[in-house]
């Protein structure tokens, strides 16, 4: 159990990861071969010790937050048909992992989640559900590791499918939205929002074809990463579309503001006035408002009209939240401009991008209907991106890390003897970890059939084990057993001698007195960062 | 939230997969394209509902119990680099899931989750550790799903690195295994038991040369599935053994028995007395032995000679807990027949095999050191198969699946009142649901903006509530609302009306009064089966 080095596991793994040599060359094999290996494929890693117990907080954190709103969770395989995942997620299709094709049928990993549950709805002709889903989904992303942009993911997916009233759903998940990033200890975060419909409307009035509404959409996703002349750049030249039509857009996509803000400027424009699929939008976002007031939410939201998110399926509502830390820094374009000319191929290009949106969704009411006929149910949902949710935890707990521990052993059995005919305990040592064992108690001793004292208490105090119990050569033949607390110098207390029958129950009781840290005190402490 | 319909989710998709159209032909797209989508991959299926409840119980016991024997959880991609699965798993590496060559590195589906760990230990330099990890493997192998034989499935492994003293981490396993199944309410199995050098020294002893030790071993592998006339014709004849080293093997792994017994066997046997590797194989056995009724599980263990396991990497003792369950039915060579002659492609062949062994694992001292230039850790380790054992607990528990729950819903807010100006006070539930959430109680209402009474007690009973909090139009304006106890008949008492500002310390006390089964509940419910 050697904590350091499982401590270093991802720096390890990342660092092998740059080193490593370009798949192409692997018939070079010998003296590269083992650096080769020694390494998870690129933009994946391995999770262990401290790390894997902030992870777990997450995720206890976000499932305890599903479950307070009704939902119950499923799981999917990790790979679907092809044909479920083909022509669900636009531009981005490209970056879907195949299985190769060994015989039988074509399959692909899923992308995210929400198709997966998508099918799910439609394959078992559910009416409605709330679900949630904890897993991972696989993109041929370029990673960026340190700023948990991976080509191995989580995501923790909470979604409403059911006929119901306007917005009401909607608002909830917003609401769950809030709730679940503040009670990972995220606060300065803000919710950008659009209607698809209400910028499908606005591409229609200002001149853009039906038929090109979702291309100019994708150009205008860009606007997070790009000033506007480089987005009007790709509408006019790669889109086609007239200069004048991409300076309507322009005006529009600049707006931003509180819901009743942008709500009265898209109220008095009157391109939009004769736009069916606008004024649709419009009289969503009016009943919305009321509710986000209700659930005392309107403060985080930001009614964003630049927000066009990439994915086809969505609807109506679409929304992400971000942080300080999603923004690329200041001096991104110079340094991409520098490894570019520098011919690098960028494997980490954590330098200059920023951790993106922590958490994103929207509603999508005709992705069911693509699996059943055209009888669709509508849905609406919520991503959080767990490993950008882990970054930003992790860089502000750095502190708080020491006082977290991956090891949960609470009981060390040890023997001290020595001299003519010792044989060091060994069996008796396995029998008393049998009895704690069997009391529900986490217990290890030292696998040496003989140890000395020395190697027992280190290795006592690397398990973490707050109690100690020992079996001294001459009082265990007496029927006794010492039961001492550690972490207190080895030779602070001689210990309690008990009874071999007592063993259990003592030990019960000084464990309760010396009460390490459970999982809820790391969801607390994770919070009130 | 219909449970009737996610309860089907799995008999769903394995009846859509049974009817599937054969891969190759969905070029024949038209009509069959709905059925054909609307499953998932064959050998995979969805959890939902009840089983997931379940499943997690499963989980939950079998992490209880590797944290009581000092074990931290890691978390590795679930795809590695190909060259890391290469060369590991013999016969069956046929059966490896690869991901299409996209450009890049070459990487596979891991198999195990046995080579990812020593991958992980090497890859940090680590010297020691106790670790576990849940998660999926995938094996492109013939399924037989209701029988929990899958292509995708979990496995729940418990690992021990290091160098310690001989038989000790081994027995520890082996306590852990027997544990393991008894907390899950598994009592009538057996731990079949035999050690590779003992197994290697007879091959030699009888007569079989060094580079044909590993295929005659696999061949005697398959002797829990077939009679010992098939595997001496395969030696024989596939594997060009002569007759008489083929009859005395025979001699050999016909034997089985409590440790003590069979090792008086193999002590006294002339053919084995000049066998280096099999004497150590004594040795070590002898010693175990006595851990053994350390630990007080010897009556759960059988020596015997015809285990070989079919993996490469086992360098020890191996071991696999078989019950009732695991063997085939009686007359499946006739089903087998049959289903031939009847030139049925056999999707699900369930019907005549067993679930074969619910845990299984062995000592592989070497596997570390093939990632780390022949620097070899130690290893030895257990997994638990998830989906077989479910299989098992669930035929156990078809009468307790009726107290069992997804649903985890405390309370649902409603709102009583019509006539004019009536507004359904949607607005005030949202509030209220709020300040109930905020308090941690799980709480829904109906998703609609006005609901007759009837409407909002269903949908109170679906969600599993315990406690309906009430909005009556005329008291709620006197700032009151009404508790009551869900589930005793929709008018068998009005409720107690409370002021709305004591309401969540109210519903909290009555929570309290009527707990319902949790997930500590449930691992009892299934420990006791």
């Amino acid at each position: 159990m050697s904590s350091e080095a499982a401590n270093t596991a991802p720096m390890a793994s990342a660092a092998a990861e740059s080193k490593s040599t370009k798949p192409k060359d692997s018939k070079k094999k010998s003296k590269k071969l083992e650096q080769f290996l020694l390494k998870t494929p690129k933009g994946t890693k391995d999770w262990a010790d401290k790390d894997m117990i902030f992870r777990e907080a997450i995720f206890n954190s976000l499932s305890t937050l599903f479950q307070k709103h009704g939902g119950v969770t499923i799981d999917t395989p990790v790979f679907e048909l092809r044909e479920i995942l083909t022509g669900k997620y636009g531009e981005d299709s490209k970056l879907i992992y195949n299985l190769e094709d060994q015989g039988g049928e074509l399959t692909s990993l899923r992308y995210d989640l929400t198709v997966p549950f998508a099918r799910f709805v439609a394959s078992n002709s559910i009416s409605s559900i709330k679900r949630y889903h904890i897993a991972k989904v696989y993109r041929r992303d370029q990673p960026a590791m340190t700023k948990g942009r991976m080509r191995e993911f989580y995501q923790c997916d909470f979604d409403i499918a059911g006929q119901y009233d306007s917005m009401i759903p909607d608002s909830e998940i917003l609401q769950l939205l809030c709730e679940g990033l503040t009670g990972l200890g995220i606060r300065d975060f803000k919710v950008k929002l659009n209607h698809r419909k209400i910028l499908d409307g606005i591409f229609q009035a200002c001149g853009v074809q039906d038929e090109d509404v979702r291309k100019v959409s994708s150009a205008v996703d860009k606007l997070d990463k790009l000033p506007w002349q480089a987005v009007k750049d790709e509408m006019v030249k790669e889109k086609n579309q007239p200069e004048e039509v991409a300076d309507r857009i322009g005006e529009f996509v600049k707006h931003n503001g509180t819901v009743r803000e942008v709500l009265d400027i898209l109220r008095n424009d009157e391109l939009l006035t004769a736009n069916k699929s606008a004024q649709e939008g419009i009289a969503d976002m009016e009943t919305l408002a009321d509710y986000l007031d209700a659930f005392e939410i309107s403060s985080f939201i930001s009614f964003d009209l630049s927000l066009a998110r990439g994915l086809d399926y969505y609807t109506g509502l679409i929304y992400e939240a971000v942080t300080a830390a999603s923004a690329p820094p200041t001096d991104a374009e110079k340094l991409k401009q520098k490894a570019q000319k520098d011919k690098k191929e960028v494997e980490d290009a954590s330098e200059y991008v920023g951790v993106g949106s922590i958490a994103a969704g929207g509603r999508y009411d005709n992705l069911v209907g693509m699996f059943s006929n055209g009888k669709s149910i509508p849905c609406v949902g919520i991503s959080f991106g767990v490993e950008r949710l882990f970054s930003i935890i992790k860089a502000r707990a750095q502190k708080q890390l020491n006082e977290v521990s991956a090891y949960k052993t609470q009981a060390f059995v040890m023997a001290f003897g020595g001299g003519e005919g010792w044989n060091g305990y060994l069996k008796e040592r396995m029998a008393i970890a049998q009895r704690l064992w069997a009391a529900g108690i986490n217990t290890e001793y030292l696998y040496k059939a003989k140890a000395n004292i020395r190697k027992q208490f280190d290795a006592a105090e690397k398990s973490g084990a707050q109690i100690g119990v020992i079996l001294g050569k001459e009082e265990y033949l007496e029927g006794k057993l010492r039961v001492k607390v550690l972490g207190q110098g080895e030779d602070s207390d001689q210990g309690e001698l008990v009874d071999v029958k007592d063993i259990v129950e003592v030990v019960q009781k000084k464990i309760e007195e010396s009460k390490k840290g459970g999982m809820d005190d790391i969801t607390r402490l994770i919070r009130n960062l």
